[in-house]
């Protein structure tokens, strides 16, 4: 039987989240299913950054450093982010950008296994991961040791793993096809071969119920401007497990990580704690939006926001079958929930037009090369009616032809 | 004679910059002499602020990275701070850190030297230069490859330049004497032992005339959030001769600098121009904030700018003689114009608390271990009445022995 409108009004009168969509900005007659690439404006960051801009920069001036708290702001995030991720609220850290987080953490992985064996010169990542990943490692084995970045292709990751590994760098959701990796099975066949994996969060913090602590994750990295809805280009952030902290190598040593940055000592000690990996001066105007976007999650159970975020895909791939089977359009993403994360991609012939015929229409997903239309599912503000709505609109535009029009065909830098 | 301040006064009606102070927010009450350490709000930093917020992230969502600009944003702000150094305009690029970006320099000097000759491994640096500059060469060094920082102290820098050096790393204003180098002068003793000089702009631009090219600068850092205005934390920027661009040596090589980023690209392949040194995605409400720093520059004379600010550290100066001289202060900082940054420093066994008692009154300066008091003179918003207030503030505070009370001798973690 298929899916109506009216069923999926009824889902949406009694989901368990639906208080959260009042939290978000939302323009008028959009359906955004692009929040996993840039999550929607949280309705409080425009008085946190009136506040921030007008009281504790242009009142406060340098006063505020200590008056308004910024010494502390990437920490104190760094403690509300520890709650979605499952850590300690003494192992994570805003700081910097993903790509440079990613860097300290395999510099200085790479440089603590070496302490005890330097034959370890692999760093092991798939081909298919997300691409600053895998530039960041390249640059790090351009520095010289003999690292080498080892891309991998396939479901066997840890078939890579072994005697001459020095870490694996994997993203626990993939960019592209939404495919969740396992965690915990994969840290436990690391540890058999006396590694560690550096995981990359950006896709499932904030849409999954990651759980590093229990999965037995050590170290991983990840975005502020996706789920987390901390703004464009928003600070990232860095979790280490508590008992590596102390005496882990640090290759971005700025000032904000030392012991004591006051002391304008010109010998670098590291903070014992997990503010070492504070570099420069933080970016207080994108803290306190990250923030913001980060408070969006307060009293949200994250186990609620995973099963919402299978219904509304659940949702869209039964729509899609409903309303869309004839137009050519072929899932990429794993189905099998265990396996798929709060995207689904779809791959077309015809992916760029289409999509910009959506965008035209309101309906905003992304394109991502050579042929893929993505979907991301934000749990926080999309209904399932909006995701009937968005299936209609698509059907629409295939029905019509409408995707044929030649604006669509023109290439932009970027969706 | 003893100035007064009704000469002062005289100075201010006649002062070429005078229209530049109703660019800024400034608390009633306040006298800043802080602006070395973090600039004043920017009038039109608001309005850029609520409209990228709303506009451009609440309305446009992911649709702003084309439609708002945000792709090139980075660059076009570089482009407006290369007048203020002397660069031509495809050689500044906003990105990441100062402490970031020195690393990107440095590590890829290194690298770039070593192409023809391995021998050449120290860094030489002064031990007082800014702690976070040694900290990120320390940083380096503990990667590997026999590098070594090599600190050297007093005036005759160019005789530490040899044969064995890789590079220099020199800030061209001392954040604590504000003492200034010659940059031309070092950038050919440096050419003359075969090696180039990273220099660190922080406490020089936007105060000073910088002239990179004509000075024979070729690689340079500096922060956003001093004498640019750019607000707390703000992105910093870095300068590349374009000689030097297509060839450079990348460590830290995030997607933002490859030359098709949105190719997704297994494989990292450089910008060939000043883009390449964009690491990560870049956080564009910081950037919207520097934007509007940069644009208090505005048909600005920075020659004005120069003369305006010994202008105000002579009158500084002059009252401190006047009023001042029998209270134990001794200024630190060179007095010839040549060798003058836009800051005085004095020290004084006491400076903690006369600081604190200086900024109860609405004096702010900055306190510096281990006994030094900063006033730093920012040409676009402050006044030579505006140095009289202060000046009498401060005799009023040593006359008094306000400065003596307990609470002033309370330290907090930062001023």
């Amino acid at each position: 039987m298929k899916l109506d409108r009216n069923t999926l009004a009824v889902r949406d009168r009694d989901d368990p989240l639906a208080f959260a969509r009042r939290r978000f900005h939302l323009p008028q007659g959009v359906i955004y299913l692009d929040g996993n690439s840039l999550g929607a404006l949280p309705v409080a960051a425009h008085e946190v950054l009136a506040q921030s801009v007008g009281e504790e920069w242009g009142e406060g001036l340098i006063r505020s450093w200590n008056r308004a708290g910024w010494v502390t702001l990437a920490r104190d995030i760094g403690r509300d982010i520890a709650r979605l991720i499952g850590a300690h609220e003494d192992e994570v850290v805003v700081a910097d950008s993903t790509s440079i987080n990613l860097f300290k953490l395999i510099a200085g992985e790479v440089a603590a296994v070496h302490r005890s064996d330097s034959k370890r010169l692999a760093i092991v990542s798939e081909r298919g991961n997300f691409p600053t990943d895998l530039y960041m490692a390249q640059g790090l084995a351009a520095l010289g040791g003999g690292i080498e970045l080892r891309l991998v292709e396939g479901d066997d990751i840890d078939a890579h793993f072994g005697a001459d590994v020095a870490c694996a760098m994997l993203t626990q959701v993939d960019y592209r096809s939404g495919r969740v990796l396992n965690m915990r099975t994969l840290n436990r066949a690391a540890a058999a071969n006396g590694h560690r994996i550096v995981w990359d969060l950006s896709h499932s913090a904030g849409a999954l119920s990651v759980q590093l602590n229990a999965d037995g994750a050590e170290l991983a990295v990840g975005c502020g401007y996706k789920y987390l809805n901390g703004g464009p280009g928003a600070p990232a952030y860095l979790y280490m497990a508590r008992s590596l902290q102390r005496d882990f190598p640090m290759a971005l040593s700025g000032w904000f990580g030392h012991t004591r940055p006051f002391a304008f000592d010109p010998t670098y000690a590291a903070h014992p704690g997990i503010e070492r990996f504070q570099c420069g001066t933080p970016p207080i105007l994108a803290l306190r939006a990250l923030q913001a976007g980060v408070a969006t999650f307060d009293g949200v159970d994250l186990n609620a926001v995973r099963a919402k975020s299978l219904s509304l895909s659940d949702t869209f791939l039964a729509l899609m079958s409903d309303h869309c089977a004839e137009f050519g359009f072929a899932c990429i993403s794993p189905t099998a929930h265990a396996r798929r994360g709060s995207q689904l991609t779809f791959s077309h012939p015809e992916a760029w037009p289409i999509m910009q015929a959506l965008i035209e229409r309101g309906v905003i997903g992304d394109y991502r090369e050579p042929n893929l239309m993505r979907f991301g599912f934000t749990p926080l503000y999309l209904s399932h009616t909006d995701v009937w709505d968005a299936v209609m609109i698509l059907n629409e535009v295939m029905l019509s032809g409408a995707w044929k029009a030649p604006r669509h065909r023109a290439r932009t830098t970027v969706t």
